[in-house]
C-alpha cells in the first residue's frame, strides 16, 4: 500500500500537470499543494525541492502540513521520474503495460515528446522564433506518426507516455486558439485552422481529444486560469514589442 | 524468458556502451553487431533505426543474421529506453532495485547525468568551449553530490544509473590524460590532475575505480581502439586549429 503522496504543483506547468494525470489515472490518494512561481514560498527549495521547481513529491514520513514536509519523507523531483514513480506504486494500474516491449516503446514516445515536439513548441509559443510554426507542425507529425490506428501511445490504455504528452497539447491549443504566445499576433490562430482541418493531422485531432476527454484531464486542467494567465504575459510582451518596433 | 536480442553498437560510443554494460551485468546472452559510424551500412537505417543511430536492438522474431534481421523482431532504439528495456527483461537481476523510492534515485541520477554532467562533457572535451574545464569540474560536483558514501549511485548494486554514467567518465578519462580533446594542448593532463588528487574529488575517484573495476566494463571498454579513435580526430583538429591562428 502506497504512503501518503504531497505533490507540488502549478496550474500553469505542463510538467506539473503531467504527474497530476498519473495520479488521478492511477487513483491515487494524494495532497496538491499549489506554488505560486512567481513568489517561490521561502521554505520550498531547502525543504522539498533544491532546483526549486516543480513538481516534486513528498512520500512516506509523518503526516504533516504541506508547508513544513517531514525531514523523514523522501522529495522526488522531475517529472518523467515522477511519471515512472508513480507507475511503480501502482503497478497494477494502467499507467504501463507489463510486457517489457510495449514499456519501451512508451518510453520511446515520452523520449519522443522531450526530443521531437516540446523544443518546437518552445520555440514557437515561448520564443516566436522565425519558422516556428512549421516546426511546430512537423514536431505533431513526428508524434502522430508514432501513434498506433486507434487509442493511445501504446494501445487502448492511456499510459505514462500520454501523461507526458497531454498538458503541453492542451497548453499549445490554447495558446494557439487564443492567439496568445511570443508569435506575431494573427499567427497562432493561423496553426490552430491548420491543425484543425488539414487532413494531415486527422490522427492527431483524434488523439488529443481522446485524451482531454479523459476524467483525469477534465478534473486538473484548468482552462480559465490559463487564458488569463497567458493573456497577461503575452499581451505584455506584444505591447513591449509593438513599442519597440 | 527474453528472446534473443540483437544489439547495434560502436565501440566508440558511450550511449551505445551504456546498453552493453546493461546486458552484460543481467547476464543476459546477446549478439554484439558493430556499425561503422563513419560509413553506416545501407540496410541500417531503413531494416533498424530510421534515425541511423546507435544503440539500437532488434528483438525477438526468427533467428537470421544481424545484416538483415527478421521484420518480424521489433526495433528498440534509444540508450535509456534500452537500459530499462534490460532491467525489465531481467528483473531479477541487480539492474533496477524493486524498491519504488530508489528506482526513482536512479532515474533521477541518470537525469542529472544527463543534464548536468554530459552537456559539460560535451562542451569541453568536444568543443573546446571557452571556461569548459570549470565547467567539467562543477558537472563532476553534481554527480558526486548524488552519491551515496560507498558503493554505487543508489546502494551496493550496480544499476542503469551506473551504466548511463560509466562511458562517459571512462571516455573523459581517457581524453583528459592523454589531451585527446577540443580543448587546447595541455589542458586535458591538467583537469586529469585535479581529478586525481583534489580531495574534493576523492568521492568521485573511487566510484569512477568501482565502476571500472567491474567485469561489465572490462569486457566492453576498448581503451587502446579509443585511443586510436582519439588520437586520430583530435590530432586532425589541433593541425586544423594551429594552421588557422
Ligand atoms: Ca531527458
Amino acid at each position: 500500500m502506497p504512503e501518503t503522496i504531497t505533490l507540488y504543483t502549478a496550474k500553469v506547468c505542463p510538467y506539473a500537470h503531467r504527474v497530476e494525470l498519473a495520479l488521478e489515472e492511477a487513483g491515487a490518494p494524494y495532497n496538491a499543494y499549489q506554488i505560486d512561481l512567481q513568489n517561490k514560498p521561502q521554505w520550498y527549495a531547502p525543504k522539498v525541492n533544491p532546483a526549486s521547481k516543480v513538481p516534486a513529491v513528498a512520500y512516506g514520513g509523518p503526516a504533516t502540513s504541506p508547508e513544513s514536509p517531514a525531514p523523514e519523507s523522501t522529495k522526488i523531483a522531475e517529472s518523467l521520474v515522477l511519471l515512472e514513480f508513480v507507475a511503480d506504486l501502482y503497478p497494477n494500474s494502467h499507467l504501463l503495460p507489463k510486457d517489457p516491449v510495449l514499456r519501451a516503446k512508451a518510453r520511446f514516445f515520452i523520449d519522443a515528446v522531450g526530443t521531437k515536439l516540446n523544443p518546437k513548441f518552445f520555440a514557437f509559443v515561448m520564443r516566436g522564433e522565425a519558422g516556428g510554426a512549421e516546426g511546430l507542425l512537423q514536431g505533431i507529425e513526428e508524434i502522430q506518426k508514432l501513434l498506433p490506428e486507434e487509442g493511445f501511445a501504446v494501445g487502448k490504455d492511456y499510459t505514462i507516455a500520454d501523461a507526458s504528452v497531454t498538458p503541453f497539447l492542451a497548453r499549445m491549443e490554447v495558446s494557439l486558439k487564443h492567439d496568445f504566445g511570443a508569435f506575431d499576433a494573427g499567427e497562432g490562430p493561423k496553426v490552430y485552422e491548420t491543425l484543425q482541418s488539414d487532413p494531415k493531422f486527422g490522427r492527431f485531432r483524434k488523439y488529443l481529444s481522446d485524451c482531454k476527454a479523459r476524467p483525469s484531464f477534465q478534473k486538473t486542467f484548468d482552462e480559465a486560469y490559463l487564458l488569463e494567465t497567458y493573456k497577461k504575459r503575452y499581451g505584455e510582451l506584444r505591447a513591449q514589442k509593438k513599442k519597440n518596433d
